[in-house]
């Protein structure tokens, strides 16, 4: 038996491997394709030769699509046409429309090829959620119909980001991130070697390739560290679809739709022996900060101000508390949120304003956050001391600190944060030799 | 109890009845709005504000819809991108995301004026088929959910021209006129009290209003003078459509999207005494005629002819085999057959053309199928008479005659149809006053 070069990822439940003929080791692989990848009849034949290429080399393929291009965007912009506030249910069978649309094509052009391609609704293939339309949970995934097509030796090719709510029988959407997050559950529920996300970059990489031309792709890192990039602003995963891999020990495969290089894969945190410090640096431009002046300085205003803001739906990332200010009585209190939140977060705190007894709201839009993270930063006690020098070498002020076991960030002027990253990454050694880093997603 | 003037229609079977609040009659109308109804987000609004207006009036209705404007011919285009040949479950699949962008919205639209409005795919709402994709037949209708939404006070929207196989849980399409044959099966099941069809002109006219100014919208008419008006080559109903209404006793108004003028009715047959001899004149340019010549005169000869024909999948309509000529030893068989078959019908019999043992085949496509209908023929001997001195008098040459009980149809050179038509509409006394009918389809 030779186990498939593809393949040879250190899972850490072998209990779903098959044997084909002749006892190849034979793997069972989710790809997952975005809106990008499909987004017109060309790229959708290019794909559809992608899937049969991995077959034909003897492995199990299931196949998860979005919506072509941006036929989301034009779905919604219908929808406003008639409506300036659609119903949930009705919103949700509109948009489902369009990976329907997807999948149906990539299964015409599979065929074309001269493999069998059948294409499933999320209700087809048994993704069961909640029914929160428009950011449905998923409570549950039967796919029956799909462990049936694999054994007939056809190619499942499943709409993303939506599902049925088994309560209402109506048909659901997951909301952002929900394609990555339809793979990796489809990915868990049919024990599969590997969930393969495949985008418009080459994987995840130490920095952003457009801030740092020296930046270099990531072989491999762990669920909390690609969470906490994923939260710290890089695009490449969803945090949501990160959590459930991490909640179902499902390795994820990140690569280029365009290329056919191995790109970085997210599985249970390595040895630490073995892995470097710090794995990359990820920056935000997506914040704002608002300063809450002159707060009467005695308890509970705090846990108002909060309390009011979450109240708004707002959710809030980083806190400071100034010390009180001359006579003592009054403190300034500053968090951020993300930007399309603020006007949200402003009218819930001016309503109150009398009560709470604040003096002032000061919006600042201007901020990024800088976020340096690795596993190895548990056990490396200098990285702080290194962190904040590397900034104060470039000139780069500090405003506000937030840090986890894992990550350090903070918030710096948005002018700064090229200078910030690009400081970060050469003080830490995450510098490649040389600029050779492709960048598919702009470089074609 | 008063009865709702809209639906006084004597239908025969009163057993659903239902009775609002204070006794009043309140009915259950099916009402179809096709393509060019739903065409964009304006039209939507303006169908979505009709159905509100019908519900406000007390009764209960359904909607069915078909997708907006080109969507389908859009669809097709880009399976054609993709795949030479679809799969048919494949495009299926993809077809029925146009109704399913057109119901999302036009419930949106309902939802918006303030009525509660939910969207049901063909699966969801019970339309069972046979699994034979493209042209699928319906098996069975079950509108549980359907039944619970118009218990709830909603206006269900029933996604057209859709449908799934219980065999092989498969989306099927109905194919063509798929549409109108939706409504008028979930009116049956639904025991409605009417079906609406809103199309693009006023109703069933005695004559397309395009070639005869002096044509009149017919009120009420036959299941069976509309089968033969539409298989004759009138366009407002499919034959599919009328055929379920037959079977089901459900009656059809026809009616403009445009206008809240009453159309026409299509019903059982009513009682002979009442009714004009003749209902309406239909011509046909779709058919092409094809002269099989010299062949052997002897038996079996037309029978290898007509198998051949068959098994390429071609119907044929109208038949002749002139007088043997000559020696009395070939003859000429002559038939017609819709323009896009003959290529299928000159290949399937020149193959067979030694076996046979004809000399040549000669296509014309430059004629035309003019039908007189009217279920009083059957008791007025006359009419034969009158409908062939009427071409006479008017100059048209006749090539083909076929008859049926209520209906007589010539095929003629296509350029003789409109003074065909003409003449016919005038000797049977069917030509209104004044030209005063309004063609909504061309009107705006």
């Amino acid at each position: 038996m030779t186990p498939h070069p593809a393949d040879c990822h250190p899972r850490p439940d072998f209990g779903g491997l098959r044997y084909g003929l002749g006892l190849r080791f034979v793997a069972l692989l989710v790809q997952k394709f975005g809106g990008s990848s499909v987004a017109d009849a060309e790229r959708i034949r290019t794909v559809a030769s992608r899937i049969v290429a991995a077959k034909r080399s003897g492995d199990d393929v299931v196949v998860v699509v979005s919506a072509m291009g941006d036929t989301t965007d034009d779905l919604i912009a219908l929808a406003e046409q008639v409506s300036p506030a659609p119903p949930g249910r009705e919103l949700d069978m509109l948009l489902t429309a369009g990976e329907r649309i997807a999948m149906a094509l990539l299964a015409m052009a599979i065929s074309d090829l001269g493999e069998q391609a059948r294409s499933y609704t999320g209700s087809q293939a048994g993704v069961l959620t909640d029914s929160a339309h428009g950011r449905a949970r998923i409570i549950d995934v039967t796919p029956g119909r799909i462990e049936s097509a694999l054994a007939e030796g056809a190619i499942p090719i499943v709409a993303g980001f939506q599902g049925i709510s088994p309560d209402t029988k109506d048909i659901t959407t997951l909301g952002r991130g929900g394609s990555d997050t339809t793979a990796v559950a489809l990915a868990a529920a049919l024990r599969a070697d590997v969930c393969e996300i495949y985008t418009d970059v080459d994987g995840v990489f130490t920095a952003d390739p457009r801030l740092v031309p020296r930046a270099r792709q990531v072989a491999r890192l762990g669920y909390e560290e690609m969470l906490e990039l994923a939260a710290s602003g890089a695009k490449v995963l969803h945090l949501r679809c990160v959590e459930y891999a991490r909640r179902a020990g499902v390795p994820i495969h990140v690569r280029s739709s365009f290329s056919t290089r191995t790109g970085s894969w997210v599985t249970e945190q390595r040895d630490e022996m073995e892995q470097p410090i710090i794995t990359g640096i990820a920056h935000d431009l997506g914040d704002a900060k608002i300063v809450v002046t002159a707060v009467p300085d005695k308890p509970g205003e705090a846990a108002a101000i909060f309390t009011a803001v979450a109240e708004a739906g707002v959710n809030i990332d980083m806190i400071v508390q100034n010390v009180s200010s001359g006579s003592g009585q009054t403190t300034d209190i500053t968090f951020t949120l993300p930007k399309n939140a603020v006007a949200a977060a402003r009218a819930a705190l001016s309503e109150r304003r009398e009560a709470i007894g604040f003096a002032s709201l000061l919006v600042d839009d201007e901020i990024a956050k800088v976020s340096l993270v690795g596993a190895g930063m548990r056990s490396h006690p200098g990285v702080s001391a290194q962190f904040f020098s590397a900034l104060a070498g470039a000139g780069v002020n500090v405003e506000m600190i937030s840090t986890s076991e894992i990550r350090i960030s903070v918030i710096v002027r948005a002018v700064d944060a090229p200078t910030a990253v690009r400081a970060l990454h050469t003080s830490f050694g995450l510098d490649s030799p040389e600029e050779a880093v492709v960048y598919a997603g702009t470089g074609r």
